[in-house]
């Protein structure tokens, strides 16, 4: 039997994801946002703690994704296309400043289970965002200071975040964009009667991302909501203000993750 | 953090499945076939294999399902009810003859992340099958002889399977219907650079099924069809002919399952 | 060039739909409302009229649809199923009680085009309601007393209804809750430069069901909420008080429509 | 009442299109094809003769889109934002060069409201393409020369086009890329007994783009493939051979159409 995920299969071919390189380009809107510290404590695993020189701080961020593997499956783009909608609120492991994924939608299978896999606790949701097209018009924004996106994520059929952005300049030091590094439970559940909660995998991750890059980035304004939602908990971190607006183009690649604690 | 499945949270009523019991209602479309040995040899997991008095026997099977725990959940069918689409091939555990599940695919991520932790290897799909209707006319088979019912499966916009069974006469014995337990493989890949061949967990499974229930079972003629697709490896297993085409409701609860080998 | 509505093509089987008959067999969950009579009233078209009996009076019901016309349509499921929500409001045409829809959503484009050909103002929505079957168990209400059962229905990833009914008894003269004839507004716009206010087609019309029947009709309690939604207008009907809540299987067939006036 | 399309309403906010204009950005990848001139032929309304100087010559086209009218549609990205399928085929209008449009596939009503009334007989289908990103990398094609791009058409579960470009050059004369108008049938049909055959809207139009602009355009070498699909007829047009691929974004604005026959 070949294959990463399941389903292995004789050729190897009909698993969610395979073994990784996994290639990652993409178009992400992004909106900082600060809620109270201890609806943000409340979401950290052990091992993190909330990070007292931006106690409360978040971000929530849009993506417009497209995967690879070492097949060229972009060219499948029914099965390489996805987007996503995931928030980070900011915690110390240690000393060190990560970023802690409470929460994270996409609408991708494949996606899904890479996530998993890296710790990312993927749900499927139905997200949206404006995008910027070359060729102009009234049709769309234009990508550049006066620039108005929105996006949008659903669970289930019920909206459970709405963002909107305004461009005014571009970003000076795009690599800041992802200096926190995101840090991730990778939790696989037992099943066997009497280990419900002796989880067969439980593990503080750290994700490592090779090659990051960072193209077209604009800064600006925003709005943002978190709206309650049956079977969701995202608007118990009450949005209390926003900072600044994200609009920028990404790509890295996984092939590992750091495991600070199991 | 509180739950079961990802993700893990504050309150416990954000992951995609709470802790079991879970409890099952469906309607099943299930066609008996029968393949190549040695192609079906080839899905085997270490542990089982093919069982040489049926050798290359399957069923193919669609359910309309419903799903509840103890939260009266098929009270939000938005998430609770799904439809599925799997094979199961015909195996031997030691002596034991059981029904081993290479491919299988639903509509709906809890049903994804319930599935991977009993083992199946689940990836989402379009699945449809015909109903039955007690208002009758001629918008519905009859639950009965002479009733025709279709059924069909999808993959990333890529039809993968086609059934069609017309009711003859009831089924004498329904509970024959699920008489060989399901081995699956549970399965979490592990990501830390070196260790992408030494999965996580990697172990041979029994489902357990609590307080099986079929009802309104019939049975007939039937054709099956498996279809080629892109990252799919259905269609390796080759129909040569088929056997008897069911129509059954059933209900079971899931609570525990048996480990075989890790 | 063959078919009934678009697209026309050579061999005439590539249309949404074709030329009636319409068969339909559904499963309906439907609840009793009263809204304020002047937000019913603004809904209503030229030609129709509140009905001062039951001012504000109108049901919200979901439905499980399958639809066939001479080809066994049922045989191609992923075809011919589709979940539908709808309001009708109580109104007068003269002196005849009749049904107005002013808002109803469904998840195929069939049954979209075959809705806009009959009057309904059908859009797209996601739509589920709980289902009974026969195996029992805790996975499923009994279609008997004390059975429960909840629906929803969302436009682009926003909840727009709610609802959920208790069965208490089984309801004595079925065919009474068909007996307010629907009347729809036949609408197709003009796009030419200076016609945009002089539709192309718009007649008010009243259904025709031929050979309407009714099974397993039950009534009892039940709640309604309708939620406020972006490009929506269903929650400007206030759910001020509900009536009866009912569940029951339905079957006609539509090859007709009476026009009242154009 | 108000609105444009169905549904009309109080406020005029709930219809599925408001009242032109239109505004369109989108992003296109498009095959140059030949088909055998007889299917071509076959496939033309009335009015229409196939264009002897490129008999059987056709262009199968997937585009992103993004929609917008007065209020700023594209910060609702959840309802303004689809993609599309459609192929048209060479054909005169009298002397004029036109393109037909036989078949047209979108992920979103609204896009299928606006279609209808512009006579493109638009059906729902799942439409995927590569997509191009700022940031690099090997999760994306460059858009230059050897960039490889792929995109997929589903109607119901059933593949049924698949196509993939490679680009070598820039397009010199972008604005050559919609030189030919194109030619629709706006068709709707009555449901009144024996009306089915006279339908209430049955027109030829020609297709008004207003400031059209073309963007980024590539050319390069081609596959494309159409499969057969239960009730469809786009593999009735068998794929000879294939001439240029494109990519390139482009935008316009329909406010109006021009009426040939009625």
């Amino acid at each position: 039997m070949k294959g990463y995920t399941v389903p292995l299969s004789p050729r190897g071919i009909a698993n969610l994801a395979p073994v990784p390189p996994w290639h990652y380009a993409g178009t992400a809107i992004a909106v900082e946002f600060f809620t109270d510290p201890e609806a943000a404590a409340a979401t950290l695993p052990e091992g993190l703690t909330l990070d007292p020189a931006s106690a409360g701080r978040g971000v929530a961020t849009f993506i417009d994704w497209q995967y690879s593997s070492t097949g060229l499956e972009y060219l499948d783009p029914a099965r390489s296309q996805y987007r996503e909608f995931f928030v980070t609120l900011d915690a110390l492991h240690g000393e060190t400043p990560v970023a802690w994924c409470p929460y994270i939608y996409v609408d991708n299978d494949s996606a899904m289970a890479r996530g998993w896999v890296q710790g990312f606790p993927k749900k499927l949701g139905a997200v949206h965002q404006t995008r910027a097209y070359a060729a102009g018009g009234p049709g769309t924004p234009v990508l550049g200071a006066g620039g108005r996106f929105a996006a949008t994520a659903s669970s289930s059929g019920q909206r459970i975040a709405e963002a909107s952005i305004t461009l005014a300049q571009r970003v000076e030091d795009p690599a800041a964009l992802m200096s926190r590094p995101v840090v991730n439970l990778r939790h696989f559940p037992s099943l066997a009667a009497g280990t419900h909660d002796k989880p067969a995998v439980h593990e503080l991750v750290m994700s490592v991302m090779d090659d990051p890059a960072v193209a077209d980035a604009w800064a600006g304004t925003a709005e943002l909501a978190f709206l309650p939602a049956r079977s969701e908990e995202l608007a118990d971190l009450p949005v209390r203000r926003v900072g600044a607006g994200l609009h920028f183009d990404l790509a890295y690649t996984v092939t590992d993750l750091k495991t600070l604690a199991s």
